[in-house]
């Protein structure tokens, strides 16, 4: 049978990630590995979701934890987050918030919700890659949107495809690959654009709990809403995550924004998977009610240590030419290789010769370029490991071969 | 914020699902509804949720259970799931099992890998109107699967639109919404019909083992793999669940396919929400494993005696003129009401004057059509409320006012 007939004309855009066919490498214990963009397992509040399991599955609960329920997600969690939303800034209610399966499912969402193909996405140079995989299904183009252009040129450079510019994507707190913030200059200047091209921005804010160091600048929804008045007359779409802050194998994230979006992403929720698990938002409400900011507390301490474990190595151990970024909190250390290297090549024999593995830049980037950059993630390793992984990666480049 | 012009094309098929607005009047306690379709919380398997959670929760586990994991799904029970389809005929490996959030997911992810703009999608009339739902999204034409067009005609049909036949979709055992089973001699032409026409079957099989008489008939899948000799060259991809046979909301289904298959939509996990819930598909392992057979005999015992008795019920109590089916397993009774009358007509009137609620008929039509008819579920009640709510329907439809 040859599915390929088969097979719509979006499935052309879904490819394999690198990041993926990665991870399949890292079950070798002997490799000290930068790559996954994890949290350390061995920090999980476990005896928090044992607690909270055991309240959801007892005899009074279980039948309404276990049972479908509605697609927007479970009430108290969304109590709990329109509340910790508006400790940041952004005013709201349960009603503007929809439970996701993760932050990833509120990409895909978002890039269901408004792409066409040909349409124009404006994104970072690099983005996170798992964004450009969930939109690529809905057949975009790509803009870049830290570049020079105005918004007159992206209007035009849309509408020569075809299309429209439909929102800007990014990450402004220490962001998947770079770990850079945007500054609260760029966060206006980001509002501005978006009101000049009306078009929506989502703000990616998976790491927004995870700073170390400097001062918390708003997120670009609550500037928006201290600009426009109500959530309600704001463009820009804020994605959250408990994956960062307490656990990813849940699947628990959310979107807030104005609820004639919501609205819509109900409806499309229902569509695709009905709603999220019952009971892990159950557990998830009652984990956050618990322990959630002890906890971020905690974790900020650990994550900020390791981060100036990596770049006090990094220090030692990077030979001239190669430079990397500094960043206020997240996970990540984004490298930027001399022009010659390239991330691919560097990492399968950084993996060969000294069993040490990271992420190659290319594929944050929309267009492919960039080869010579490399994600690092610090969140795993303490003095010993993190001291070796980097003087092994700086043998890795200094001994690099083209091919 | 004008965002009708953000919003891409597909979102213009997007509605609210007349279940969905329904649900919001069954939290009037005084309402008998055979409305929802789902399973009765009370028989849920409570304590092997909770073992299965504590057992997944331990020290040496939970930094497993609550981290990311692999797209595809969690191994043992990719494993279990193999098993038990290769117990109805379907000889198939883990590398044949994709894990999903819900069969409902399965639905938008097949949509999604074989739908484009104006290709074709053959459903019966009527049909599963969440199938609809999730298809709508890439914005198909529908064509009638159980209408009398042989393939010349419906290929025809489809290049008219300017597309192509992609898949044929159905349930074949006691399907949502009529509860009506495809006979062997059905399956075998359906099987033809696709090979026919070089299309792909989807074959919905959520409710196959709550079969309460009668002898089962195997999945087209395993008839698929009798006729070619292996999975990997047939065209059916079959969506299962433990919606009904366990629980369903931990969000546990899977698809079962040719690997050529189960490649691309683990790339379509990987993009729209990374992998289902870790912790979920770990417990739903331990559960299958400690309880699922002696659970499902146990659903088929209570099931099939509230089956029996809403058709004693229906027997009695519905005037001349309606008609209904017999379904030998599944939750749902399909009623066909005189043609004057309409069936959300007769709900209004219904909930107004006798309190009792049912799914008018006319959602599971692809074209809307055939409103004298009505989905039943019979799984929630015992004989004095199922009496007493089939008597009010009989009421309600004897006293039923044209508008």
């Amino acid at each position: 049978m040859d599915w390929q007939q088969i097979f719509a004309s979006r499935m052309m855009r879904m490819k394999a990630s690198e990041i993926r066919e990665l991870l399949k490498l890292l079950d070798q214990p002997d490799i000290i590995s930068f790559a996954g963009g994890i949290p350390d397992p061995a920090l999980f509040p476990t005896a928090a979701y044992r607690d909270a399991m055991t309240a959801a599955l007892s005899d009074t609960t279980a039948p309404m934890a276990l049972q479908y329920s509605v697609s927007e997600g479970y009430r108290p969690l969304r109590d709990w987050i329109a509340a910790e939303m508006a400790r940041t800034g952004v005013a709201c209610t349960a009603d503007n918030i929809l439970i996701t399966s993760g932050s990833q499912q509120a990409l895909d969402y978002l890039g269901k919700l408004m792409l066409s193909p040909g349409d124009t996405a404006l994104v970072n140079w690099p983005t996170y890659l798992g964004a450009l995989g969930a939109f690529n299904a809905y057949e975009p183009r790509y803009d870049r949107l830290n570049g020079n252009a105005g918004p007159a040129e992206y209007a035009a450079a849309a509408a020569a495809d075809g299309g429209r510019v439909k929102f800007a994507y990014l990450s402004a707190d220490f962001g998947n690959p770079t770990g850079e913030t945007l500054d609260r200059a760029g966060r206006d200047a980001l509002i501005d654009l978006a009101d000049e091209l009306d078009i929506a921005i989502i703000e990616d804010n998976a790491y927004q709990r995870l700073r170390y160091d400097g001062e918390p600048i708003p997120p670009i929804l609550a500037l928006e809403i201290a600009r426009k008045g109500s959530i309600e007359d704001c463009r820009t779409i804020y994605c959250g995550s408990f994956s960062k802050s307490l656990a990813p194998g849940l699947r628990v994230g959310w979107v807030c924004a104005a609820t004639s979006v919501i609205n819509r992403l109900v409806l499309m929720k229902q569509a695709s998977d009905l709603h999220s698990s019952t009971i892990n938002q159950v557990a998830t409400a009652h984990v956050a009610d618990a322990v959630f900011e002890s906890h971020v507390t905690g974790l900020r301490d650990i994550y900020g240590r390791r981060r100036d474990l990596m770049l006090a190595a990094l220090n030692r151990e990077m030979p001239e030419g190669v430079s990397w970024t500094r960043p206020e909190g997240g996970m990540f250390v984004w490298l930027t290789l001399p022009e010659r290297m390239d991330g691919a090549t560097l990492l399968a024999q950084a993996l060969a010769d000294e069993k040490v593995a990271f992420v190659p830049g290319r594929a944050f980037f929309a267009d492919g370029s960039n080869g010579n950059t490399a994600r690092l993630s610090f969140t795993l390793y303490d003095a010993d490991m993190m001291d070796a992984g980097i003087a092994r990666l700086g043998r890795a480049i200094r001994n690099y071969r083209a091919e």
